[in-house]
């Protein structure tokens, strides 16, 4: 199997090369940089530094252009910033390959309105966005196994939509009141440094930005919404926290009908009793980052308000994983046919 | 002055004591510890050391039994656990004294079955109680001012309260609809080494815990009703942050009339225009607690979500500071008719 | 494979339990606690929970006394306390099985006196104690191949000793002059909470301790002597740091003749180059637990002081896998004839 | 008296502003600054942000430029990069007035070699460097109080000359033995963002840097000479640690005679009695960083190895406080005969 990786550089690209790079599948790697062009990811992040790496593994591991990578791989990851995934995805479907975009993209199937009002680029290619499928293997799961392009959900929206789709698609949620409360490990925000992912200035600290204007709202709107069967508009607020990996989303909403928190919890776990990355957590357990980091779980745990009226539900992830490179090597395990969790079925550390 | 400190050896009396010593007034401390009894506090927290230091001093720095702090003193701090404080307040209050009590044992009033049922402990001297002020300066500074016994606000609901009183005094605020979801820095668990203050279980995580059941929320439920003249049942979660000092608070609530952000933050400048320590951010700047360690502020910001429907208020503090020993100082200035900001002027560190 | 772990609960036994989880050969676990008999070891780290998990799979993951672990295992990790190994070992022994020791119990062949300066103990077995083999498979991988019974290096030692191995064997070093300046993350102390574990106390702090006093100090003496063919006494000195995994030992020694970095960092890679574990970094880079955590390899980098005189090797481990369960697995592969590299073949995260 | 700030938006800068707005002595500041000219400090540093501050206090809060402000001051601080300074320091002392550098310029005094094989500079003004003094209190107390121009010593230095100066006035020390292992908080590095300060790259992990290369090792060098009386070269070795403030450099030295801990470490108290700002630690004390920063402490803790050859010295201290703002008001109150403690008498916190 010939996969590429377009921007594999940054967070998310070195994420995915850790996680194929202990993938069953036989595969080479492909990989792609516009700053590091020439040389080995290893230069870029020496946790790969192999030193006695043969020479056919070097080769892969040196950082290429994207035409190279794009003209050898069959499977192509793009984590190239957002707006710049459609010509490689057309490239590459062509070609009789599989796409799958880390990036915004194709998160927004055909409304390139709410694309353009978040992210202000028109669709080149109208298409292709009308084509792909979101990555949501929990809500999409059909659909990925026969799809060509791959839009893979925001950290944020998966953790959010997780947390929220079994009361949505039950009907016990009143819509016009959620709202959903995350924090954010550092490296959700990038390998590129900035006043903001400075040590002293987020060590010590939880900050709140972009509050009621994040560009994850409107995708989580748009999921919650199908998954809901009328439109939600939610109220989200992102907070960063002094730690390199996980979100925590604290999510609100008031019950149409009261019920106990074990009639919840249980609905929940009958729901997610198939997931294979879904842990709905036993009564007395609250959901933290800590449990799942470096691995492709969303942990949940669900709980009442002390009056009873409003559900509380916590979801979890490893950004990076679940929220990044891992669903979506996931969606290709669920694309091209193979064992759902083939490579991801690490046992997440216990500290 | 002779000032006692009961409880000088944990958090909230050691940073009453850091406190006082800068604080102008002439004054003597005298501190009691049930654990450390006869050894300097400096032997509990060595940043105390002073070398140079005089016999007087030394003595004065030196943990005594409870008796003889109450004994002599003008001024009794309290930093017992909770269900202590009543017969040390009942002497002082017999001497003439003042007394400030950090626990929950004053901060409900005359309402024993609300402390009962979330503490479960009866109140022996139930006069003492009735007579209680809740030491929040922005809410009850008259009555501060002529109190004898104080009953210190605990941390969470010092920053839920304050990022609520405009929107509840001026009637904004949906009380149905009043989310607070607050994460804590780690010394607002105290001294005591537990499992979850381990540094490998809180480090690098975001740990919500007793969800829908935490003993603050009877607590702002109480105060947030006296400032909306209705009663007020919000939902309130709090979440253990890997950073030491800092409570910040995301409190949501539906508008009951639209308004634009500008007009909201100009309500809530006004509103607090002349409070010494409660700071309105400008419009573009999101509260962050790194901003307020190690000072007596409350910072706010006022935002609205996307859909304009709901206000999203940033409320932080330092924990230790504004949420325990600072507004202990502030509440005694106000008693004594000192300057409300002695020994309290220090401006936070940039980093 | 029968698979024990005594001691399951604690850090190394839950660290080694998650990588054997992960090990290619087919393997049944058997784990023991005191503290949590009768629990699963998803009660005590939620990162373990399945809620998929099948009987029989559930029942290798209940933690059980320590009788029926040594009686269902052929080869048997104890992560017990100091003290208590010798009488598991012999019973494992007499099954013919293979016992690898976690504690320090092992480390010291038969000198007795040293160990029970240190660790307070006789020896009640000392045929065992004479038998055991130190577990570095750089120093003694012939002997590990052979062994039933193995005594797995502490962490700091094994910095320690990987750092100064190749300078030692060369006859490079001063061996009067040999400064190792060491820092661990907080995982080192074990999972019991304490108060220097405590997060106010060790969170934004570097603290020296036990220095010139620690245990480790007689093990690294007694292999650098081992080495070098000649008593070697160096000067240590631990240090707690705010993270949770890694060691970083920064050491020094005066080198006999003088040579250029270069030709050092040369003498070293040569001497490691067939290793797997080990990483003789390029010049120009400089070790850093960052790329070691979560895996077994341990880097180091090779620096002159800047008068020339004194060479610096910084010498980096994750201290629970390299340093504790990661070695243990590695000593168990070489000792089961499996290829050494099994189960340990994880590329450290990049982030 | 009129304060000047030069570079008051960098860390350095604006720790001096916060230090010297809590400074007893009426006083009016100056500040300036390239980047931020025309703003407000609180624009840089929200912790300054003063909603009730009169016009006065907002004008002297304003970041003005650089000419303006060595004009409208008798006493002026430079926080400027390296090799900016003396044009400035010209000015001040042609109109009488005491100039405190921050940065490298006046520390080398008249061995313009060295400053210039490190920071690459000629000196463009050779009389002022020859005037400078090199403002170590502790080590030229007398010729500070009578200094019109001082050269405000290196974070790194600071606790390394304090941790070494008794040992070296008294002949202890083996000059060719000694070894500084020194770990920084990230604030070291200033507030311009970079990939090393980038949150997930710095944080869990202690990052050795510029290893035998860097620019306080002259610095260093030059001063342990002065308090030897002979040429002294040690080796010196920065961490980067993950957290913001501090410093605590680990120290080695070889006696040249032996002595037993507590002997070392009376001489160390004796001769450090009387300083205001050294706190040498009790026996069973080990410094840490923990317990100084915030404040203008060095704390010194003092060991043996455990062979009793080498001492082992631990030297403590905030960089940001006694390694630059706080030892330069230090520096100005001995300059201006004021008291020397004045505005630094800040008990630490515990916590």
């Amino acid at each position: 199997m010939q996969i590429g990786i377009l921007g594999a550089s940054g967070y998310a690209g070195a994420e995915l090369a850790r996680i194929l790079l202990s993938h069953p599948e036989p595969k080479k790697l492909h990989l792609s940089s516009v700053s590091f062009e020439g040389k080995p990811l290893e230069a870029v992040y020496p946790a790969f530094f192999r030193p006695r790496a043969g020479a056919e593994d070097k080769a892969a591991m040196t950082l290429k252009n994207a035409d190279e990578v794009i003209e050898a791989s069959q499977v192509l990851f793009s984590c190239l910033p957002h707006g710049h995934a459609d010509q490689a995805a057309e490239r590459c479907l062509a070609k009789g390959g599989l796409f799958i975009d880390i990036s915004a993209d194709f998160r927004f199937g055909d409304d390139e309105a709410t694309f353009k009002k978040w992210y202000g680029k028109d669709y080149a290619r109208p298409a292709l966005h009308a084509e792909a499928v979101y990555g949501l293997p929990e809500l999409n799961r059909a659909k990925i196994r026969k799809a060509r392009l791959i839009g893979n959900p925001g950290c944020y929206p998966t953790s959010a939509e997780l947390g929220l789709y079994p009361a949505l698609a039950k009907g016990l949620a009143d819509c016009e009141s959620i709202v959903v409360d995350s924090a954010s490990g550092v490296t959700g925000a990038g390998r590129e440094p900035s006043q903001t992912t400075h040590f002293p200035d987020c060590s010590d600290a939880i900050s709140p930005y972009k509050v009621g204007a994040h560009r994850h709202q409107p995708e989580i709107d748009r999921y919650l919404s199908a998954m809901a069967g009328e439109p939600v508009s939610c109220v989200f607020t992102p907070h960063l926290a002094p730690m390199n990996r996980g979100i925590v989303s604290t999510i609100y909403f008031r019950l149409k009908t009261p019920m106990d928190s074990a009639e919840l919890r249980g609905l929940y776990a009958s729901f997610y009793a198939d997931e294979p990355f879904v842990r709905v957590l036993p009564e007395g357990s609250t959901a933290s980052n800590r449990n799942v980091v470096f691995s492709n779980y969303c942990d949940l745990s669900v709980h009442l308000s002390s009056n009873g009226k409003t559900a509380i539900v916590v979801s979890t992830i490893d950004n990076m994983v679940k929220g990044a490179a891992g669903q979506a090597v996931q969606n290709m395990n669920l694309a091209l046919g193979l064992e759902e969790t083939a490579g991801l079925a690490m046992v997440p550390p216990a500290f």
